[in-house]
């Protein structure tokens, strides 16, 4: 018994976008228990030229659903990034889930090998598709869903390592 | 062909500490060339009760290990989580590095059943081995280093993603 391709990239995907989903719910439920503007926290962000909270939401879902997509040698939907509210990026975050949920282990499984190339501004990176999964696709989620909670943190929406982890 | 429990523990791991050296090299850098003192960054948090960089990378380097080798029913040494400099928490990541490099594949794979116990504060909890793997250490050492990366880019540090990822 070994851990399949699916079992590697869709349900943890899916787990740490719901663990989002409740990040900004508490965010959201702060901005108005404290009478703050949402969109103050929606925009907030850790340093100038770091992007804000509704920018790491949209990368988190783009990388959640093109990685899976292209695994499974397919062409994830794309979303327009006009989000500007608590509401909108939850809504954002659900459709991303929708659109995992519809992907069947036999679409996934078998990509170890397969060849994904990703255009980037200056260059192209090819990569296998395991190493894409845990070297690329599971860190830039991981990355983008903790800086969102550390962006919400140091706003002092009270969150803790469960809301990121989910209950076990 | 599938991922084994070693692919994708050990070197996810080990990769991801040596970007979090390198991320910390860039903040004793930056301390330099700044002529800041360099225990303010690594006393520096994103709020009052988070958790300093050294503490987060005192984490980083015990989920790693722990993690690992429990997945090979081990006990992982412990360190004494004294460091104050970022010479000593670069330090603790090699040693942690050295520790998981002593990993054989044959002593990891395999443990996709096996029932992790872990002692909490307050109760007991009881994974499988995959499900540890997958969704309690892997995001906790994410985590943990991006938090660091967080800490040190809201300090100014010039860190970009590619510091975070490694190079592909």
């Amino acid at each position: 018994m070994t851990i399949s391709m699916y079992q590697a990239s869709v349900p943890v995907v899916i787990r740490t976008l719901n663990n989002l989903v409740g990040i900004l719910e508490k965010g959201a439920k702060h901005a108005e228990t404290k009478k703050i503007d949402p969109s103050v926290l929606v925009n907030s962000r850790l340093f100038p030229d770091m992007f804000p909270l509704s920018r790491q939401v949209q990368i988190a879902s783009d990388i959640a659903k093109r990685g899976v997509a292209q695994l499974a040698g397919m062409e994830a939907p794309k979303f327009e990034d006009n989000e500007t509210t608590f509401v909108e990026l939850i809504d954002r975050i659900h459709k991303t889930i929708s659109y995992l949920d519809t992907f069947k282990p036999e679409q996934v499984d078998g990509s170890e090998e397969r060849t994904i190339t990703l255009q980037m501004p200056n260059n192209t990176l090819s990569f296998q598709g395991m190493p894409f999964l845990l070297y690329f696709v599971l860190p830039n989620v991981y990355f983008h869903v903790t800086t969102s909670y550390d962006i919400l943190r140091h706003c002092g929406v009270e969150l803790g390592k469960l809301d990121y982890l989910g209950q076990p």
